[in-house]
């Protein structure tokens, strides 16, 4: 797509700091890295993110999420991994070009997980009913 | 596996709010919601996280990750999603039964995104290397 930054790297149009590459995916270094060693996995064809992917496109980047998760933990010389993708603006995502990001992290890193909410009696169940219903 | 609340779960054991499920995963909602319809999905062959789960299993969750999150969307009325996995207690990992949580996101619902580092000189490089040589 014109005047997208990721698809302008995968046509080798802008460098990057390759990590590995399959037909379908391309995995490099993020610029900004939450942690040395962030890593994003996207694919090759144009997507936005998870509301219009293809599911060929999905396997093949979990696929390689999951191919580098044990290299990156262990050349960081990681404690774990988190492995998150945003998906819209209001989810904090920047680039509309599909991609996951593989975050080494470390004991005591700072980095703390999102506050966690509760339901009231009986809502839980309400609610789960409410997505049921939509699922094509 | 024995004293597993997902495999328990899986099993019937323990009640869960169900949002959908499939002959390899099961999706019900997180109980302690970062916000109202979060929802987890779950391979229902134990495996602790990305670095053991088998590459059928995870296609199957990517499947259903991709399957719900307009539902999700529309049902909660959100504005975009997060997907995100911890993998290892450093990442905040708390049941060891590998899961994808699927966020409702909602313009300034105030959850930030984590700071992002930088890289010196060359370092970027340095370091895509130090992850592919170990690639598998």
């Amino acid at each position: 797509m014109e005047n997208c930054i990721f698809c302008k790297i995968i046509k080798g149009e802008i460098p990057c700091s390759k990590v590995y590459e399959t037909d379908k995916t391309i995995a490099f270094l993020d610029i900004s890295p939450v942690n040395k060693g962030h890593t994003l996995v996207v694919p090759k064809k144009h997507a936005v993110n998870i509301l219009d992917i293809e599911s060929n496109d999905l396997n093949a980047v979990s696929d390689v999420v999951r191919k580098l998760a044990p290299a990156i933990k262990k050349a960081m010389n990681a404690d774990g991994l988190t492995i998150t993708s945003n998906n819209g603006q209001a989810a904090g995502q920047v680039i509309m070009h599909s991609h996951i990001h593989i975050i080494p992290r470390f004991k005591e890193d700072g980095l703390k997980l999102w506050p966690q909410g509760e339901y009231k009696e009986g809502e839980r169940q309400e609610t789960a009913k409410k997505i049921t219903i939509l699922i094509d």
